[in-house]
């Protein structure tokens, strides 16, 4: 009898993913290997969820904040949001002859990857800021798109957006089966990281927080739209990450997922909450299946999280040891 | 059969409100009266939810944004957030005595409420960075909380979340119910309204977007805080709006509602985007009820809504003649 009820509510589509999940007893994080932190991550779904349990939280508030760079998908050479700044700056160039003779831009046109990775995340967004300005925010929107839909990982040969990484995917699901909210707070370009975001990783729009510049309000020919100032409104990274999830979310997260120094802050803010709170880092120690690097990378450098995550309670990921697949296009 | 199943579903919590609502055929906006701005609300939502029809938007996609003060509450005799900060000026005024001759602060000492009024949104945003800087954002929120629980308005002598406008509240659940995610959009300050949005206006913190001060993060006797600074980060009115809303929420919603002037930039891009759209001002025309005023008010002033919107396709509420009740707490 309940068989059958079940199997009509799904065909009726009223039956959350969570129950047809737990009916099946499938694994959630299939991609994860047993261990440490598959184990924390299960168990700290399960204390909130404990209705009448000292750790209940009710879904309203179980927000979840996942960077994005090196967290949800990957970010070497560089940062992706500067491989197609990059670009931009090339294909713009013949029109910029300026720009041959004037850093940072030069470094780019010349391919001097040396010079234009010491720009680091405040860097891009100055590179940013100057060659998409006068944009309305609809051009930028075609301009990611078109360069997401062509461009090709230098070391993959795939589009950038098969670089996520498979067991964040389950873990997104999986957070979500159990009314958790998911948010992306990224130190990439707020609108940037929206162009792909719902469609890669569930996530729509209004729920990521990222780096902004500044729009201004315009009619042009009777229509109003929204144009990209040369001017710098927000670094969401470090210090600004707890600062930006105040002011878009306006309410402390339970758990928050990072993989730098740049999501220090982000992790320690969460965490020093009260209730249950859950701080995870992903550490790129997998140098076959992807990248190997920590303290001393130029992109996603991670050396003050490593010394103090085992004293703050975080869980630390291996990428080689935890997990079975890092992305869904492996074949083993 | 079926109404055995639907029955049976409901007993289990899997059917939406919609459905329910539907199978009893009930009357989604009882406070509004029959007339255009009822019947352009229905025919709209209707439009929007059929499948296969010219005008259909997916759920994800039907994002609806509401101005509060004046659209879901009341404004008069001031935003209620400036008599927040003017009761707070008062309360903080013996431990300064430099605000005794100083402006705004005179004034609002002073009880000299037409000075007040005349600073508009902008001077209270001058006071309220004046009045809270260096409070974290959790003291700031107790100190809101504590206002709204005791603060009483002085024509109604009610607390101020009695006076949200029970047919905006019935709309807010109408368009819920119909897979709409309604947002706030304020001029107000972001962390005031988000104190109580969910439990008055089922508003979650995260769907509230509004004016800011700057915060700034630090870890004080090793915890870590968020402090307001004295520095204006974000105005979220008139031009600001459409501003306010591509940043927090990241793309165009297809409805807009408000009541001022400082709305019409809103209404204007929300309703310049492709397939259905809708705007809707409200129009204080009920002095018995609540306040009747528009083109010349100091609080909610409008103007150029009231002229152009004929020619754009906005609905224009009379609270007098569309709303059979204004507040919940009416008898009749």
């Amino acid at each position: 009898m309940e068989r059958i009820v079940l199997t009509f509510l799904v065909a009726l589509g009223f039956v959350p993913a969570l129950v047809q999940q737990a009916s099946a007893q499938a694994d959630p994080l299939p991609s994860w290997n047993d261990g440490a932190a598959k184990k924390s991550i299960i168990e700290f779904v399960a204390k909130v969820r404990e209705k009448g349990g000292p750790g209940f939280v009710p879904p309203m508030e179980r927000i979840a904040v996942f960077d994005n760079d090196g967290t949800l998908w990957a970010e070497q050479p560089f940062y992706f949001q500067g491989l197609f700044v990059f670009d931009h700056v090339r294909a713009l160039a013949p029109q910029r002859p300026e720009w041959k003779d004037k850093q940072p831009f030069k470094a780019v046109i010349e391919n001097d990857m040396k010079t234009v990775a010491a720009l680091g995340l405040h860097g891009l967004v100055e590179l940013v800021i100057a060659t998409h300005a006068g944009m309305t925010t609809e051009e930028f929107e075609r301009t990611v798109k078109d360069w997401v839909a062509t461009a090709r990982h230098p070391k993959f040969n795939r589009p950038y957006t098969d670089l996520v990484f498979q067991p964040m995917l389950e873990l997104l699901a999986f957070l979500r089966a159990n009314d958790f909210k998911t948010f992306i707070v990224s130190g990439g370009g707020v609108e940037f990281v929206r162009t792909f975001s719902e469609k890669v990783y569930g996530i729509p729009p209004e729920q990521v927080v990222g780096s902004s510049i500044v729009t201004k309000f315009e009619v042009r020919d009777g229509r109003p739209v929204l144009v990209r100032e040369p001017k710098l409104d927000f670094i969401d990274d470090g210090e600004g990450k707890p600062v930006g999830i105040n002011k878009f979310i306006g309410r402390r997260p339970i758990a928050a997922f990072g993989n730098s120094d740049g999501d220090f802050q982000m992790l320690e803010w969460v965490t020093a909450g009260t209730g249950p709170r859950f701080g995870l880092i992903v550490h790129h120690d997998d140098g076959e299946r992807e990248f190997a690097y920590d303290r001393a990378s130029a992109a996603g450098k991670l050396d003050r999280g490593l010394d103090e995550a085992p004293k703050r309670g975080w869980t630390v990921v291996s990428m080689k040891k935890d997990w079975k697949r890092v992305f869904s296009f492996e074949t083993k």
